[in-house]
């Protein structure tokens, strides 16, 4: 899949005893320390009196099969807007998701499900593993063109690893909520990826931007991407949160903002169009701004209302970040950002952060009932008032962007 | 995406207004009178003791997913078939359903939800604001090619209204069942589309009847289309049924409905080419008449024999449309049928209907049991008897097609 | 879809009333013995005092449809990876898969579920015969391009019935357990197939070798097939397991050995080419390996540890196969192989054979609890012991080996 000799002689010679090492080290250290968890092992299963339907399984499965689509499908395809990466997008999608979702599942484990010695796996780890393998292919949109499946695999260890870091962070220390993943996943990804895609500037590769053009048939697999990207993103964002009416009310929340950013994009890529041509670019992308910026707030009481006004924002910030801002990242501040991440991911993740903060801010137990303590247990339980709970959301959104910028530099010269 | 430029001034100068206006007018709606419902509310989900097993979410979403998929990408690829309008029929497809979606949200649930001044809202919503959707995108397979993104939005606009009255006549005041919507959904968006199509008639365009052909990738592209359609459909029918049995019946008997349907398409196909070549329009879309054909009567004890028969009988009339009829609807009628959708939604749909009212005058104490109030309420309640269930049905299929060819003939002009 | 004319003649001539004469048929044949179960009978479920959420709709059904998706999606576009065959690949997928799933609820019900002279069918049936069908498919890969539609019903015809004898004799008389079907699906159908492509040799098509090549838009729409089956795999394996902790861990363990078997088929790929580029054709098939090597393990305790191992090992095996031994399957044992299935899922197959086995043998009551009783019933009840069960099982895989390469040698002269 790589072009140029350089990158075909890393291919022969470098991935190979690279991607042995990673599979070794990782099932060494699966056969130490990873073991099932209560649900999916056979004596624990059976030795409580459950009906089986209490599995956490018929909870979360089919979300996690819809995020697994978006991870492989909905990334995958999308990247293949652009003809020349059309095959390396897709193939490198792959290889960088198999070994992340592995990988990811030591490193959060390590930090969120390690008791006496051992890390204990089921279908939330592998949705959290799947989450964590969403940042690094958002970061890899920032780069696509300018790295090596070799350097890939190499950020790819660094990043899952900062990821679960940044996220133990601010879920365990901090106490902040981020189902969705605004700060974690995007905001992270998005920033992480553009630090590096900074560090890696070669000029020269500017003269080839003419090259990054779409074509027909790539716009149509693109296509493939965006909406399996838009059509599951109720799925990503309720994945993880609490059963009933908590998963209930992300998807739904989802599902109005994506509509309502759909709607913005193609308002607004229209209105700025020349020819009277919609971008397709802002279509596949801008539209899907939605599902980010309720990556926080998802779960919490937002309204109708409010999901819908959040999706419309979102799409009009992105469709104006492809129009103005992404020019001037690149010839101001020597920024590539090859999928436009920034746009899609950075923005609106930082948006959701944003929202994610002021809804806690207005968090009251007359809104949540009983389910306060599931939302925000640490209000509920009389340990934060809302105005703090918004301190400590914010708090984390700065330590999302200091390590994964931190990150990202790190990343440039490995 | 639009070709011609008086296309390109439209879309510049009125799409966004157009956008705009009816997003923020869904806003403003949307902040008066939606709300969450009992399952997607905190407080509300927190007042009784439930377990979380109980809430909707467990027993639709992932159906609502799958119809979610079938809007999107289903409908979405399918019109990919016309090379000539493969970008436009994904795009406009995207845009369309996204506002209609909404749109529906706020029409459905002023007819369906409405308590005290409010709308409420859940996955069972969602899944009508599909289905609806649904009904948009048959009728735009009708048009594509002759109208503007502008005139589709009022189209939608219009079609969801009357969508939302047609239903409501037939589900609340004449008690008929269409769970799967052979009558709302497909008859009702095939007969309003069609109308719609002969009154924006212009000869010259027949004159550019050589430029629908399809193409070797087209077709590859839209069979991505016509086999999400076809595997989710059972999903589809069985999305808004009674839970239990319900919902397992009436997917089973979409299953088998669309495999004897299938194998009826291919054999007439075959027996119908002059060139020993299999014709792909056919297999793109009569092959899945036979998940139209059930849509009412799915969740009846049609038994797996009636459902195969079903499926059977609806491919065949299905490519004898295609074959015979539609070039007479074109020629005699001036009803130029973009997508065959009368060969589709509109001879399968009203089939179905037929079907419908024969298994519902045939319902018994006996067949059904206990599980008589789920399907026929009414029928149960002693309210009526099978026969009379069987002439409302009827009634049903006759308020559909005057509704729809009444709102087709207003849209035109517009 | 077909080329030569004498294929079109057959098409014209031949199919539709093969396809009318089995699919009347089957009508016939439904009507007098197929009923629906007591999960999907309005009368019978009613009888009992369920909840509803304990039909096995709800445990089922979503992985089921992620099997469906995997046979028609992810079979047919696999296939397409031959531009030659793309078309014929999609259709005859489609034709071979709708006739299949209903002859096999036959086939199948007579031996699994046939009860006073009736079959009764429900979710659990219409997996199996996705199941079924799925190996009529593999065989199908290894004749793609030298069968005509006529002889592919015919040989589904056969196949089918010998399925259903095969998994009868493995799963009732011997007490086999073998859920996700390394034997009775990825064996049986790899050794049919391989047989009957070795009868149907004829050595002209050697010359036509280099038309068998990919190229680049073929082989975007063949990773549709790779990844819809690589992220679904878990709930092919996982579908018709034991409920709760069985379909759990099922689809943990077949996650990871995905993963594994995805990194060392990128490894070994990248070392064993000549130019640097990663073969296409590896990536494509020989990472799904991973799925195919724990079908029969992926129930047990096999560890996360052994789960990794399991998919390394596969795809290690397979990537091998598709370098060497492909070759010299075609120039030594005249078997010409046209989509690798020997590679993907002959070997693979009877590897997750030997490890099930392997696996069994070491079951003890100690690890798997009172969840012995579902997984090894005849251990646990005292039947066998866990020696007993590895011979059994090894057993069934000569039995599956046995049945497959009779079934393919009477196939060819028919």
């Amino acid at each position: 899949m790589a072009r140029t000799s350089s990158h075909a002689t890393g291919l022969r010679v470098q991935l190979p005893p690279l991607c042995f090492l990673f599979q070794a080290a990782i099932i060494i250290l699966f056969s130490f320390f990873v073991r099932y968890n209560h649900e999916t092992d056979s004596s624990l299963w059976h030795r409580s009196n459950h009906s089986d339907m209490d599995n956490d399984f018929y909870f979360r499965y089919p979300s996690f099969q819809d995020v697994h689509t978006m991870i492989f499908i909905g990334f995958g395809f999308l990247m293949t807007f652009l003809q020349r990466y059309g095959f390396s997008s897709i193939g490198f999608n792959f290889l960088l998701s198999a070994f992340s979702l592995q990988w990811s599942t030591l490193v959060q484990g390590f930090f969120h499900s390690f008791h006496g010695g051992k890390i204990y796996i089921g279908v939330e780890s592998m949705i959290n593993a799947d989450f964590c393998t969403g940042a690094v292919l958002i970061s890899f949109g920032a780069v696509l063109g300018k790295t090596s499946p070799v350097q890939l695999l190499l950020m790819s260890l660094l990043e899952v690893t900062l990821f679960g870091v940044n996220e133990f962070i601010l879920l365990n220390l901090l106490g902040v909520k981020d189902a969705g993943g605004s700060m974690t996943i995007h905001t992270f990804g998005a920033y992480f990826g553009l630090v590096l895609s900074r560090v890696l500037y070669r000029s020269h590769l500017d003269k080839s931007k003419h090259r990054e053009g779409s074509v027909y048939h790539s716009d149509l697999f693109a296509m493939i991407g965006t909406i399996f990207l838009w059509i599951f993103w109720p799925s990503f964002n309720s994945a993880p949160t609490n059963t009933g009416d908590g998963q209930h009310r992300t998807a739904l929340n989802t599902y109005y903002s994506l509509g309502a950013s759909t709607l913005s994009t193609f308002a607004l890529s229209a209105l700025l169009s020349r020819e009277g041509k919609l971008d397709m670019v802002h279509i596949q992308n801008a539209a899907l701004a939605g599902g980010v910026v309720v990556g926080t707030s998802g779960e919490m009481m937002i309204t109708p209302f409010g999901a819908l006004m959040a999706g419309f924002l979102a799409g009009i910030i992105s469709t104006l970040g492809y129009k103005f801002l992404m020019p001037i990242l690149e010839s101001k501040f020597k920024v590539q950002d090859t999928c436009g991440v920034h746009n899609l991911h950075g923005m609106p993740g930082v948006l959701g952060a944003l929202l994610g903060a002021l809804v806690a801010g207005l968090a009251t137990h007359q809104t949540y009932g009983d389910g306060l303590k599931s939302v925000f247990p640490l209000i509920a339980e009389g340990h934060r008032n809302a105005t703090s709970q918004a301190v400590y959301q914010l708090f984390g959104l700065f330590v999302t962007l200091v390590l994964a910028s931190l990150g990202g530099g790190i990343g440039g010269p490995s």
